[in-house]
């Protein structure tokens, strides 16, 4: 099965065995993660970050992992998130398959993968498991934890359930709740997956499988993680160099259509299939409206991106809303960055700023 | 091979052999319409209606078929495309499977549908037959030329390339151009049916049809075609009565996943896959920009909606300011319609006003 364990990585063992909101347990699971920056004597300086879907724990380059990662514009000496002043800790979910356990991960009890016998994830599970390489850091209290995307839902459950846990929250590109727009999107990629006679029940092999099926998935995320008008500044009407081929006339033709293909083809063999499956329909499921009212943040900023068609930012203004009436200082952006849901992880002139001013003034 | 005339569908006949911009021709081809109202004398009161990938000629009750059409509120005596004054001809597309000639038609050279043998067809094509159509009426010049998505791009074709045959235009939710960000999910859509093993090529039978490929590429279209927000009204966190089945724990389990099933249901087996592509892949080849700054209309209409994800409201301002630099007195509509791109088939409340105001300045 496949894992994609990031080279330098860092594991916290959950108490074994590990119960999940469903009730079911595992024995020896572990939450990958990394860090940047010193803990401080009290343990008082520390962010935790907690991943989108698709992310690993290496969010920049360590000593132990050089290559540059996935926010490095982002983390680091004299960057916005500061690892000067600050210890900085990323978390890779539960249920992930880039070195947390999910169901790519070997079974104890059977010496197999998981697969579909894995436990029903939940976005609170991945929360919960958090908080674990937070204890076992050494740390009571994150003073500031930042999610994004399925990573920002995972943060308000955190707020929501380990009040104790977390002083100061940002929360980008995420919702209080699953639009049904946003479960359409989902379901449909899931179909896919699951319609690719490969994928087998969950049970592909590396020899045996669903390609066809997670390259679809992965086109229509990137599709719905950026918007019509971005695009049509960065490719245009820009034809593939052979064009219209007699053999294969309703194949690729169009800049775009090569882009889209180069992206699955990263994706498809590196993310464990039904790890996507378990952590979209976490996603799904998520819906904390009601508790988001009476969470016990000291302040909050809330960053949505006025292009984002799979978290519109009526949803972040609408968690924004919840948490100010949940008495916490709320401040509220609305970035008119092009570049839809993924904003976050390329316009960093807009994001840099506003998640470096928001940490300088606590 | 499955073709889907209404009933009640009239007949023009194309010239026969009939050239498509390819170069290539075909025998004995047509084109579905059907009417409503009377022709004037002077053959001055006609409106041609050109249709969207999946519509029929059929857009509004008939005698000969009383069952209501796709913009049934639209037309009729006394409705804002008012047939007491109008002569009303709506035209379904070269290439579709409602009645016009197709890829699923019958080649008379072979005895076997064309399937992939169809000429490449373009938007231009489709608005060159429909001028058969009024010819074959006995219309010279259609005094207002309306089109909606895909009828309102071969409407643009129209007004650039037979400027005789279009005095007014009105052009709903389309482009002068497609967007890459259009392109890719069309392409997905594309993909989604030629992957799926039974399109074998184009040479699917009734008995082994690509039912799963067709799926997914109408429940991508359908989500394309809507807006978060709407479906937030319209179906919120609504959970199906039978909750996850342990049968099948990635299985539909919210109202929105039903929906885009019975979408799906509806159409897999009521419309051709490969003239699915072939419409498909004529919208991406649209491109008349340049062209557009040069038609000959008396006046026009452009109406586009703000929640449309799959042609951005931006496409219309463009048009709008084309047909503008043209010469032609034009009125731009933007419309805040939460249904997207669908909203001209929805949103009547909005669209009836809009056409019948225009209309009856004319």
């Amino acid at each position: 099965m496949m894992e994609f364990t990031p080279a330098g990585s860092l594991f916290a063992p959950l108490p074994s065995p590990y119960t999940f909101r469903d009730g079911r347990s595992i024995e020896g699971a572990r939450i990958a993660y990394e860090t940047w920056g010193t803990l401080n004597a009290q343990a008082s300086n520390a962010i935790l970050i907690l991943t989108g879907l698709s992310a690993n724990a290496h969010a920049a380059a360590t000593d132990a992992n050089p290559s540059p990662g996935w926010w490095e514009p982002m983390i680091g000496s004299g960057k916005a998130i500061d690892t000067d002043n600050w210890f900085v800790v990323c978390v890779n979910s539960l249920g992930s398959c880039k070195g947390s356990t999910g169901p790519a991960s070997m079974n104890p009890d059977t010496g197999t993968p998981y697969r579909l016998d894995f436990p029903n994830l939940t976005i609170e599970d991945a929360a919960d498991s958090a908080t674990h390489v937070l204890e076992h850091l050494g740390i009571e209290t994150a003073q500031v934890v930042i999610g994004a995307s399925m990573g920002g839902m995972t943060a308000l459950a955190l707020a929501c359930d380990h009040p104790h846990r977390v002083r100061h929250l940002i929360d980008v590109s995420a919702a209080a709740t699953a639009l049904p727009f946003s479960i359409a999107v989902r379901s449909l990629q899931r179909e896919a997956i699951r319609l690719d006679p490969l994928w087998d029940g969950g049970n592909y092999t590396d020899e045996s499988y669903p390609e066809s099926g997670m390259r679809m998935a992965r086109k229509l995320g990137v599709i719905s993680y950026r918007s019509a008008i971005e695009w049509d500044g960065r490719f245009g009407r820009v034809r593939l160099d052979s064009d219209t081929d007699d053999d294969d006339p309703f194949g690729m033709e169009f800049a775009v259509e090569s882009y889209l293909e180069g992206h699955a083809r990263r994706f498809v063999r590196y993310f464990d299939p039904n790890s996507y499956l378990f952590m979209s329909r976490a996603m799904d499921w998520f819906e904390r409206i009601e508790d988001l009212q009476r969470v016990q943040l000291d302040s909050a900023l809330v960053i949505g991106v006025q292009t984002d068609i799979l978290f519109p930012v009526q949803q972040q203004e609408q968690i924004a809303e919840l948490l100010a009436s949940s008495g916490a200082p709320t401040q509220f952006l609305s970035l008119p960055s092009p570049q839809g849901h993924d904003a976050f992880l390329v316009d960093y002139d807009r994001f840099i700023p506003a998640v470096r001013d928001y940490l300088h003034r606590l």
